[in-house]
Parts: structure tokens; sequence; C-alpha cells
């Protein structure tokens, strides 16, 4: 995944997506120094960069250089089409990996002190001692020892808990993990049914569609699961089975197969289940703006930038 | 407050009160090397040391040369008639602070990703990205900078919120607080005021009764405000008033003036207010056992434990 070359990129028009805001859009003509056009629906004449969350079919051309994308996600982007040979794709992640990491630990702790049910109580005007636990000391399995997935990690550490990472492919250790262990293995099957926590941060790629199986499922023992990742890397009906049988005591899941559900969905249902609408991971307009200007500052340069995306491995 | 002498103590009975239960019981036998003797409703002839939750009247002689209070707050103890002269009072810790941290973590960060929000709207089948709001940079104000205000900062700390310290008696600062300022001070103001965060863990004494005040409520300018102390130190028409004008945002409290509440209590509608039932501080029955053994190890070197209370300040 090479940068475009400069001089098409000096040439190149900059176009944004309905989805981006004026305010956002006032900064990237400040940092590309170009006015932005507006949007098409044929492709432009010579070279463009494109920031948005879709990518219409219209601009699916060898012109494109560089599309750069409002969200961390591209798995929509990328299935929605073959991607144009040699365009560079940027993504947003901002501060995600502080988010995620945040909302991981607010359910952790939230079931630890029953968070809910003190809320549920109170509206009974209720008094009454309610059980807690604590986490410290306890371990938690991240799936995905990327960006996210050591940001999770980080927290949950700081808080004293012990973190095992599942890697695809388990590298250098992170230092946030007290140990890696690769997808698959028994290593992984042992972590898993010593967990506390089960935290998938898993992107969706070809490779991990149910990852989450009835064999993963039941080899913990008594886990709660919590999904950040994407919806589809779950089997939704194993899901279902584990909260039955207990092998999985709880799940919070941020992200579903099909989102949004709608109300009639199944997912609804659930035992000890909350889901939480896609709220994990916000991309916040500074984060577009910031992570925009950094990827600009290293195509100028003539280098890749950090948050190019691997078109064919899908992350 | 010095340690009884051996002689006394060589020859001391041991009884406990009835909320003490039998495992623990044994323990207690196992390390003073005696049979725990029965409740008692008249003081026993010669020197005894109690073990419980109150001091029956009748016990509040002479004889007693120790009391191991079950609990972390000895004020009821001390306010039900005065210290017999010379008594020892030990109070149980345990892992009450790390309790106590992980419960206000947990309400922090249930705030901030709007768990309850979340709950109710999952109920309702209804899927709506909720806001949240990152903690990290946020600064929480703690009232109380011993063992469990120490505890709940150095947890915020942890999770990069910034920390400021209240101290009645401000002497050497605690690394786990950015700084700590004098309760009644400009400086003390001027931390509300940027307060995302009040945590209250001050212990009720004759000079905490109704400490959190109108003046210090409406110093606030929309902080939530947690009391993880004792209820007695609110005013709590003058936190009714400030979260009525906003100047408080929400409140989290697991301590009230007057507990249990009924399910008539006013405290049950106070707005944007959530009771947890005096659950934050929970002390297990290993924690009574492993502090009754530290202070016993003291006692039987001639050392003050550090678990004293002193009886005059009243922690």
């Amino acid at each position: 995944m090479k940068p475009p070359h400069r001089d098409p990129l000096a040439r190149a028009r900059l176009l944004t997506s309905p989805s981006v805001g004026p305010a956002v859009v006032r900064e990237l003509e400040r940092i590309t120094g170009r006015p932005a056009g507006p949007t098409r629906t044929t492709g432009p004449d010579g070279p463009f960069v494109y920031v948005g969350d879709a990518l219409p079919e219209a601009l699916r051309t060898p012109e494109l250089l560089w599309f750069h994308s409002v969200n961390a996600g591209t798995d929509a982007l990328l299935a929605a089409g073959p991607w144009p040979e040699g365009a560079l794709l940027t993504r947003t992640v901002g501060r995600m990996g502080e988010r995620i990491a945040q909302y991981t630990l607010a359910w952790v702790l939230a079931e630890c002190q029953s968070v809910p049910e003190h809320t549920a109580q109170h509206s009974r005007s209720t008094w009454r001692r309610l059980p807690s636990e604590l986490a410290a000391g306890r371990t938690a399995v991240v799936h995905g020892t990327g960006h996210i997935g050591s940001a999770v990690a980080g927290l949950l550490r700081a808080c004293s808990l012990r973190t095992v990472g599942v890697s695809r492919s388990p590298r250098t250790l992170p230092a946030v993990f007290d140990r890696v262990v690769a997808a698959g293995s028994p290593e992984e099957a042992a972590a898993l049914a010593e967990a506390r926590w089960v935290v998938s941060t898993l992107p969706l790629t070809a490779a991990t569609g149910h990852f989450f199986d009835e064999a993963r499922f039941t080899a913990m023992r008594g886990a709660t699961f919590l999904n950040v990742g994407r919806g589809a890397t779950v089997d939704m009906a194993a899901l279902e089975a584990a909260l039955r049988d207990g092998t999985v005591r709880r799940a919070v899941l941020d992200v579903l197969p099909d989102e949004p559900a709608g109300p009639g969905d199944r997912a609804w249902r659930l035992p000890h289940t909350v889901i939480t609408s896609h709220s994990a991971g916000i991309t916040a307009d500074e984060d577009v703006v910031t992570d925009f200007a950094t990827c600009w500052d290293a195509v100028a340069e003539g280098r890749t930038p950090e948050l190019a995306v691997d078109t064919r491995r899908g992350y």
C-alpha cells in the first residue's frame, strides 16, 4: 500500500461525502489548501481524494488516489465492491482505543457492582444491600492484540485484572498483556476456561466470521462475554445456547451481525444480555480532522500513513 | 491509645457478638489460643477482649481491654456511650479501600457510558446510539486523604483522571493525588468548581456533621456527587436544592443520614440520584479474621496496631 505520488496529489480535487459536516469540511480545506468540491454522483476528471463514510460506486475509479474513512471499521467499505487498484485507504481511529477501553471497563465494573440492579432497586424505593465482586486479580481474555485490544487490556490491567491476549498471529508481547496465546491453541481454550471476562475486539475479515463458535463458547466456564469488535464474528445461535447453559454468564454486545437491530430482532431476547447500539467506539469530528491531518503529512512526505488499511487483509 | 498490658491480655476472656458467625469464631479461637465465651449481658469478672459490631452497655466496663470492630466505621459505636477508659479500639478495614475505590470507579464510568440508560433502552428493544464521555483528563475531587480516600484516588488516577484531595489536616501529599488542598480554603472552592466528580470518603465525627452544606454544593459547577463516607456529613436539603439547580448534576449515595431508608423516605425522590443501600464497603469474613490477626500480633508485641481508632478523634 504505497502513498499516492506527489504530483497527482498536488492537483487532486478534494471531495467529501454528505455525512461530513461543514466544520470538518472547513478543516479539511485548511489542511489540504484547496476547496472541497461538492459530492459527485460521477467521478471527476482527474485525480481526487475522497473523505467520507462510504464510497459511491461511481467514484470507484482509477482516478481515486486516496480515500480517508471517517470511521475505524472499513469492512463494509471493502465488501461493497472491488477496491480501486492502487488507491490508498486510510481510516479514522482517533481516541477510539481509549473510548472502547473505557466502555469495556465500565461494563465490567457495572457487573461487579450490580449497577443495573441498584438502579432498578432504587426505582422501587427499596433499601437492600446487593452483592459486589472485586475485579482485581480476575482474568480478562482479550481477543485481538492490536491498537484496540491493547488499549482495552491496558486499562483493565491498570485496574489490576490479569490480561491474556489472543492473537491470530502472535508476535511480540505487548506489555499490557500478562501473556498472549495463539487463537485456536490449547492455551486459548485454557484461558477461556479461566476467564471471568472475554472481550472481543476482532475486526471482521475473511478469517473471523463466526470466530466465536460453539467450541469457544462451551470452553468458557461462566465468563461474561463482551463484543466491541464486529457482530458477524459471533455465531449468535451458539452464543444463545451458551447463555442458556451458563457457560457464558452474561453478554454485553455493542455490535450485532445485523445492525441496526429492529424491535423484533431475536437478539433483544437473548438471556442475561445487554445490547448497546454500537456506541462503544464513536468517532468525534476532532478525531476525523486530527487523523486526516496526520495521514496528509505522511503522504506529503512520501510515507505510507500508519492509519493505512491493507485492503487485502481488510484492516 | 496504648495496647493492653500483656499480663491481663494473657488471662483475658474472648467474647464475640451474636453477629459474628461460627467460622469466624473458630478462627478467633485459633488466633488467641482460647475458647470464645458466650455472648454476655453482664460484664465478666476479670479482663476481656470483645469482637463484634456493637458494644452492649453492660460490657462498657473497666475490664474491657480491647474491642475489635468487625466494621470499618466506629462512629455509631463511639456515639452509643462514653468509651471505657483505656480500652483499645481496633477496626476491620480489610479490602475496604479497594472495594470502595471500585464502587466509585464503577459509578463514575457507568455515568460516562450511560450504563443505566443503555439497560433501560435494551428493555424496550430500542437501537439508538447513546452519548458517552471520556473520564480521562477530567478532575475528581476526593474528600478525605486517608486509607479510603487514597484508595479511591489511586484507582481513579490509574484511569487517567486528575485527582485533588481535600483534607482537614493536610500533611504530606500521598502520591495518588495530583494535589491536596485544605478543607474550607479558597483552593477547595476552586477545586469544587473545576470538578467533574466530587467523592466524599469522610468519616462522621464531631467536625464533619453537615460538612457538605449549601456553600460547598453551590460552589460546584455541575459535578456529580458520590458519598461513600457517612450520610450525616451531608445536609440533604442543601443537596436537594443543588440537584434542582444543577450545580450538582447527579448524586450517587451509598449512605444516608437515616439508614436503612424506608419506602417513604424523601431521599428516594431526590432528582438525578441513585441510592445503593450501603453496599460499597462491605466487610467479608476473611477481612475480619485477617485484620484481627494483624492487631493481635501487634498487641502481643506491645505495639499499638495500625488499625487502632483514636477514640477522641473518632477515626
